[in-house]
């Protein structure tokens, strides 16, 4: 949900009249920049058909003049400064999302497309759900299709374009997975836009992971290029967060809320042992964002391995020597690692150092058991009259194929309205996201470059550290 | 979590290429007001006793500069802006909680106070936890004590301050409730303040509701006045988010979360009945946010009551017409009402009129079975040959009552660390929370007096609307 | 599941070989009755028109010999003796569930109606669901109704008749209620047999409670009256376990499993409150089932009130002294109550003397309040001076509407094929259930007047009193 | 909880009166003979020395006389007949549990030691917990001791005897795992027998698998040997349901209802792909109870395999044929397959098949992975142009190391209360446990060596057959 926006009843005053503390003061900001959406070629049009918004002639609800966003509505990027320093200049600021009170597309005369792609994410199908029920309940079209089986489905038959309905979509917000079918691959983008085209879809909405967003990128230009008034919108899906812009990715809270089953599991194999070792592996190859969280709302991780930070198993500072001594202590110990943490230090075996995936990286490889068994041999060779026990467990789909849980349901509901009344006000080539909590419009190619790695040198990694009292694996490096 | 900083891997370009839409603007902005906090008097003395932040000799850990907090580091308080029309002028900010590298607390002499007043809610313990864990682990304070029972705890026996420790709370986390028993009332000013200095307290840490927040002011005050170095932080607890300026109060996902359980309950006994009705009284007696919540996450809803929104029941545009249509089309309906709902619309008898509660404030009548009441007598009046049926679900307790789940015990650790480093810094009299995302201290005395309606003119409450489609009962008063 | 049936791999010796123990004694049981089930008027033709069972010739699975149950295979109701004492004579056995080689119905000529009358309770959609799939896939039948809204729906519009098959019944068990919608009453015993008639209904299932269990009695006694060839099966649906000869109700443990649920939320209110008392309402009109199992699955109950026990509240022995000494051991105390306990202590109004519900029973009022209410009132009587709180709690029909758990949806199934097998082979008028862990087929008339109170002279009572160490509340009749 | 003994409410008439049914038969039965526990010297001593059971001067509780279980009341092991043929002579019998009046061991005297061995299993703190508190308030017993570490713990330190009482052990029912650490190994049994004398100890209960139960028959017989007055019992813990005679082992339940989740995350991955598959690995080496209960708890899986049956995986008849045909069918499928089945099918390197355990029985394979890859290249051998996905679960930890459900935690409740009531009784060398739902007392011997293999040529195999509609992998064989 939006944040409250700032209204008077904070009730505070004009000058801090407390003696003990300083009064308040007052800065400069710098100027500020929208960096703006684009429009469709019919929006810009001049004179522009602006068509008054159908939600004023709602049958049940009347809106107020409060209840539309002002053209001139905008969210600031940056959320916090530092007085006593230059802030960054310009300011940045993207459009706020939300309804307009004259939209530049004819509901009549529009057809949506639907598609997902990639693995599968808590919350898929509340997005489809959503998207379906607005644009009938509100706008009033009609024509709304779920493209099966992903980006290749744009160019597959007829039973890959399945024609949807509130009726048809109403549970799907209770279930896992994704209704219309999900692949990998498959973009080529020339057939693709030729059966866009070919079925007359006037607005297609793509949800998928950095790969999705790209291809949808792609999209957008060759739309531009053969000046076509059809809009196209991205909506990020990555459970592991590893989105930048946007706060935070759709389905990440539920999945860090399931992630702890997971870690309770391996707390309670650690200390129903005798020197007990319970460790997970969670989802996040490139950044650490599920296991960081996670491990903060767990609070029975003693370590938290995440790509953002090297680190090293043996030898004084390293991971065993700690792991041990935390045993000694406590009697058992639970670690946390991402799938993308210590990729360096697996050893590859010649067929997996030249193997790539289908986008040319190297193959990850599997850190869980690697690292379950170099602590075996380690503790073996270390500790070999001391009894000692490691249980591992690898949650990945029990984390990702679940329905989202509430707050995920209800930011799901945000995005496919957001995305629905910038597409109906004649935007396109964008991303809907909350931006420090006020849902906003992003171009889509600043999302599909932005990273969102761990800040390591930020204090939010510190939380990490305060919590577990982990090492940082620097004293090797001193 | 904090939102990512904005870092330049955005790739957010200078100025817009896209020829299909606008440039990017730049404007200028207000200036900034910083609304800051109070210090003790220790901190205020110059030469000012700065002491190394201890985190800086962690033995596990070694935080990099970027680790701690700048003195200049302020949030803002506005997350959007309206380009076409001025901005609110000054604009607000506030301190922004964090680490400081030079402390002005010595935690060798530093004796902290917790206690938790007035209802429950989720997070409770993890806050008391995080307290502990934190003045220990991160600050090394050795003397941390749990109040029971409120404030009038402050002036009770020795076995109302019991000393805690990590080991202590280790699994607090995980449990509904406030192991520190919590009471009503009992707020005795002299008595408390005379309490904590006999104790030899330098840190009062209140959690509770805004009677709690307002307690706390009076406290602050009373320390001011007789010139001690006590600090006082109050963390603002209701499950009904209906305080002002944060982003939102803890236990609130949690809360939202459960009350999923009663609507599908409800929403099955009404599937499951001939023209079946089910009706769910949710927390709110001043603010509808969780009914409003419960509402955009669980779809299932037809219609959402809540305080700040009037309703009628019959005639034209009523909400019993709406309903006897909704079940005509559906076959059932349901209904969510929060507490305080249409307390003008329930007969009360003369003793209701002139009972008052402890605050003066006229009595709160049971929405949930008079609505229930009102819908059986109408439709046996109004359509006497149809079958019907009603069921009634009032889940408080069982929603209050429960752990924390991840992204609440996420938060209430953010929370507590916050108000840890505020007080070890030297700050007094004040709330942390989080503000557009970035955690912030806030005055006491502003949260105190903060109110969190649901803004009804906003387009927020529409998205209830177009989610229910239901009336905005404004038709008899056109 | 059934049982393992005896096997050798037990592995018990002709004798004990043990010196310390005696020696294994051999004694001779009384006389075996099997309590027969009727059958259809053409199953008793001579000669039968045996048909064979369409398993035999199924496309994947063979069936060895020993998948069919013998004509002679019976269960024993009697599942312990006083070898020291005459056990009862004769002893009783029931006919065993399960499929049987020859079959007396030819299921191209069958055509069934399922049917679901009273409230709700777990496992419902997966009763429907298994009798849909099981007269479908295991026996061909084709011709498979819905009838909607209970028995009045047999003489209803065709809209209450539904085709149901396989797929479209595929996700019902994992929803809470019936999607055949559930009345009470509109029982019409011709009306509803001559639409069973005139709709050609050859198997009729009905679930529902005991009111639907004697309108089964009565339509299979009309079938018999009018010689007709339809079958009628009674699946007894009791949340409350009121159901007697069979092992439990389904649901029952699903029920007991939510009740969790709402004990945990009234200890963990009781423990945060000073002098703190959580009190549960649980389903159970004339027996205590749920509150027992309740109470001794969850063990923070310090007293269980039910049906079957009378208690006083006031006075020495009482029920209000018991508490307040607990509260004074334990702090708080936590009590569960049954619907129906103590209805004879609650004062009743003139028109409540009166009142009497459709069966003519008196109305049931409502023992929580009252309980709350008369302990606030006492407490402040006796200690005024000391805190104190009650917390109250009702969840009934979030306990009730939810989807059957794992085991409870196991049993329905098991439930569901039985009845079909029994009414393949040509019974009829009989109830499915396990007896001692063996299902079986009883004859309806027995299972509509079983009553199954909890035994307070048997020791299950008393596992409860051990457990809670509650007073028996026999003081004040020494 | 046990069921209802039989009444006379059932009101089952002396004969059936109705037409259309045989009338009532009536048979003789075989002999029974009562398979006998051992007892204590002490307790077989003339005059037996009897004490009054404390039960019956309890403070609160006024135990009728029908509380306590006659010395005669036995169990029939026998559930179920086949009329037509003669019935298992002699029919086997055991001791019912529960209390007696007259005890043969002096609580005063008594000192009871509980240990936990081999993995964890959901209900193992539920079954110590009980000890504990039927243990003092039930019997009066003071001192009861955990010994930590499994079976070594016996010649072990002080630290590994820990003091228990109902205090400490409150909340344990609520917690997974085992408070007490369990180890594997260790039995050495003169020096067990040597500590279990050297402190006093006079009752030993040993939680554990079959190799627990086989080290405590050989404790038993040694503690005969010596001619000990120190009593053995077994509590059986097997989460795979693998032991005979009893119904079920606890924690069995809570497993498969576990498991639902793995199977629904399997299925939503499954329907959310282009021809995809889910396959998910349960526990069950030596049975397939815990596949076959969840397969038929989910009605979501295609084909479940287990240890008892046989399979092969290509060629007609084969499982990758039959999936195919399901997949082409529906789109989708879901494998359910047990640890233990196809290890004959996994190829063995020389090592592997030199390996043992320390049983010396062969090493497990892991049949999922080897699944998952053999399904893969099959797929992209036979039909390289098809899409297709496979996703593997393995849930194991996840399932086992949680807390007890209610079921469970009543069940344990049950056990634990059982056996003391057997020890205090005087017995020694036994095992409690439901026998067809009536709690009974069994030889240990008995228990150690019985198996309790899913029988596939009963029909309780083909239950699982007419869910799945899966092929019995006959046809090669034909």
């Amino acid at each position: 949900m939006e944040p409250t926006a700032p209204n008077s009843s904070g009730g505070h005053h004009a000058a801090a009249a407390d003696a003990t503390g300083p009064t308040d003061t007052t800065v400069t900001l710098p100027p500020l920049t929208l960096r703006d959406v684009p429009r469709l070629p019919a929006a810009l049009a001049s004179p522009s058909p602006a068509v008054q918004n159908p939600i004023s002639s709602h049958p049940y609800f009347h809106p107020p003049t409060t209840f539309y966003i002002s053209p001139g509505d905008v969210s600031l990027r940056h959320a916090f400064f530092d007085l006593a320093s230059a802030a960054p200049s310009p300011l940045v600021a993207y459009r706020r999302a939300g309804p307009r009170r004259d939209i530049a597309v004819d509901p009549a005369r529009a057809s949506a497309a639907l598609v997902t792609c990639g693995g599968l994410c808590p919350g898929l199908n509340t997005v489809l759900r959503e998207l379906v029920v607005g644009l009938q309940e509100l706008y009033g079209v009609r024509d709304v299709f779920g493209v099966a089986a992903g980006y290749r489905g744009f160019y597959g038959g007829d039973e890959d374009h399945v024609r949807l309905d509130p009726a048809a979509v109403d549970d799907w917000h209770k279930k896992g997975g994704t209704v219309l079918k999900t692949t990998r691959g498959g973009f080529d983008l020339g057939k693709i836009v030729d059966g866009i085209v070919a079925r007359g879809y006037t607005q297609v909405y793509a949800i998928g992971g950095d790969g999705t967003m790209r291809g949808a990128v792609a999209i957008f230009q060759e739309f531009k290029r053969r000046g076509l008034d059809i809009s196209i919108t991205g909506i990020p899906k990555t459970v592991d967060n590893d989105i930048g812009i946007i706060d935070r990715s759709f389905g990440f809270q539920t999945a860090v809320e399931i992630a702890q089953q997971a870690i309770d599991a391996a707390h309670v194999e650690a200390v129903s042992a005798v020197n007990g070792v319970g460790l997970v592996k969670l989802m996040g190859r490139s950044t650490g964002h599920i296991a960081l969280h996670a491990t903060l709302s767990s609070r029975d991780v003693d370590c938290c391995l995440i790509p953002e930070v090297d680190f090293y198993l043996e030898g004084k500072g390293g991971l065993f020597e700690f792991l041990y001594e935390r045993i000694k202590k406590k009697g058992h110990a639970v670690i946390v690692v991402a799938e993308g943490a210590g990729q360096e230090l697996i050893p590859r075996t010649d067929d997996q150092k030249r193997e790539q995936d289908e986008s040319g990286n190297i193959v990850f490889l599997d850190v869980g058991p690697w690292l379950k068994s170099e602590l075996g041999r380690w503790w073996k060779k270390e500790h070999p009259d001391e009894l000692f026990t490691v249980k591992y467990i690898d949650p990945t789909y029990m984390i990702r194929a679940v329905p989202a849980n509430a707050t995920d349901n209800l930011y799901c509901t945000l995005l496919a309205h957001s995305a629905i009344h910038g597409v109906m006000a004649g935007f396109t080539g964008f991303v809907p996201g909350p931006i420090n909590g006020t849902y906003s419009y992003i171009p889509l190619e600043d999302v599909a470059v932005a990273k969102n790695p761990v800040d390591v040198n930020d204090h939010k990694w510190a939380w990490v550290r305060s919590v577990t009292n982990q090492p940082d694996f620097l004293i090797s490096q001193a």
